[in-house]
């Protein structure tokens, strides 16, 4: 946790805060803060700042927070990820977040198991959760936003070709030959299949409304290695 | 799994290998594979090829495996990583395996807690399953070699040096401003510190034996992205 992330709710005034629960148990077990430590501190898509630990103990924590730098600005990278496994989700939603990126469109492919849209990892208030957890070890603020769409064609077909506009859009394929950019100047759209890839025909789809496939190499990476591997590359 | 990982021991005849456990499930509950079905097969430090099913059940699979293709060239890079907490640390080596990283060296620091080099997942049993594991969803065959060092000093100071020459040394580094080099043509040598980073005397260890410091941007990230996002820049 390089960053604690408040909540409006935390604030029991102007500028003071109490936490309780798992940032409380973070703060005292990794940090081992005491009384008069002063804690890296963010708001909820807000600004950033610090906090002053005026009471500890293991019930809760009181903190005077002064917030007062912007947050960090947005990598600009969109991501159309085939919905991964649930625990493979959560990994990669945190390490997206942890990156800098703000929005994740999670999409159901051929190779998608039915059961992964049953996942309770799919609730709001885990994506929120794994988000925050990211967002905290990144040291930033802004939420990324995350929709779910279950069907494929609709979604990719219909309403993603009108928001490609000024984009550069990859799609990551274990098929193709072409490395990706380096260094690039436009904002990216970034999509990755399942484990197992995207079917012929969903490449295809891809490559109908404007994506470019890439290369991550001979070797076939897991979602959140391929999301760093490509941040890494791209920018 | 994109390759199924054969040992030696999993042999009963010169090109028949009888496979239960771990393998089997998977094989079972996510390839779903019956008999006639073909997998993509490798030896651990060998060749990759084909295995065809002859049987398979809920006890054991049997298949005639050929194996004909050299495993993938290696990535011209060792880590050197201060020893991460033991969950991180199995999704550290294994997204390394994946991604070709031969050379691990797990080394102490002042931030490093003194718990995790007690911690059971450090054995050549575990360290050899997360590589493993890391292999097979790269679908490579080659086994890292991961080193432990418990202390700093002798190891920075008087090994590491002498086996710098004709390699990038770099060391990232949340406080440096200089971004990591690109397409790199020579081997790397990479050094990432602890949750906290290293503290400034160890940073200053790195720096006389002729390690650079890189930035890997404005956000902290957890060491297994860091790993990833540096693959993706420097090669």
């Amino acid at each position: 946790m390089n960053l604690v992330l408040l909540e409006h709710s935390d604030f029991i005034d102007s500028d003071r805060v109490r936490l309780e629960g798992r940032r409380l148990t973070h703060i005292l077990q990794v940090h081992r803060a005491v009384k008069g430590d002063t804690l890296r501190v963010g708001l909820v898509d807000g600004k950033t700042g610090k906090g002053i630990i005026e009471q500890i103990d293991s019930v809760a924590l009181e903190m005077v927070v002064s917030l007062d730098s912007d947050p960090l600005a947005s990598l600009p990278a969109r991501l159309i990820l085939a919905l991964p496994r649930p625990k493979v989700l959560n990994r990669t939603v945190a390490a997206a977040a942890s990156m800098g990126i703000r929005e994740i469109d999670l999409i159901n492919a051929w190779r998608v198991e039915k059961s992964y849209w049953e996942s309770p990892r799919l609730s709001d208030g885990n994506l929120r959760l794994q988000s925050i957890l990211g967002l905290e070890q990144g040291g930033d603020t802004l939420l990324p936003s995350i929709r779910l769409h279950r069907l494929f064609t609709p979604f990719v077909r219909e309403q993603l070709p009108q928001q490609l506009k000024g984009h550069l859009a990859l799609l990551a394929s274990p098929g193709a030959h072409a490395d990706p950019p380096r260094k690039v100047t436009e904002p990216v759209v970034l999509a990755i299949g399942p484990e197992g890839g995207f079917i012929d025909r969903e490449v295809e789809t891809f490559r109908d409304i404007g994506f470019t496939e890439v290369s991550l190499g001979p070797r076939i990476l897991r979602v959140e290695t391929a999301v760093a591997f490509l941040v890494g590359r791209l920018f």
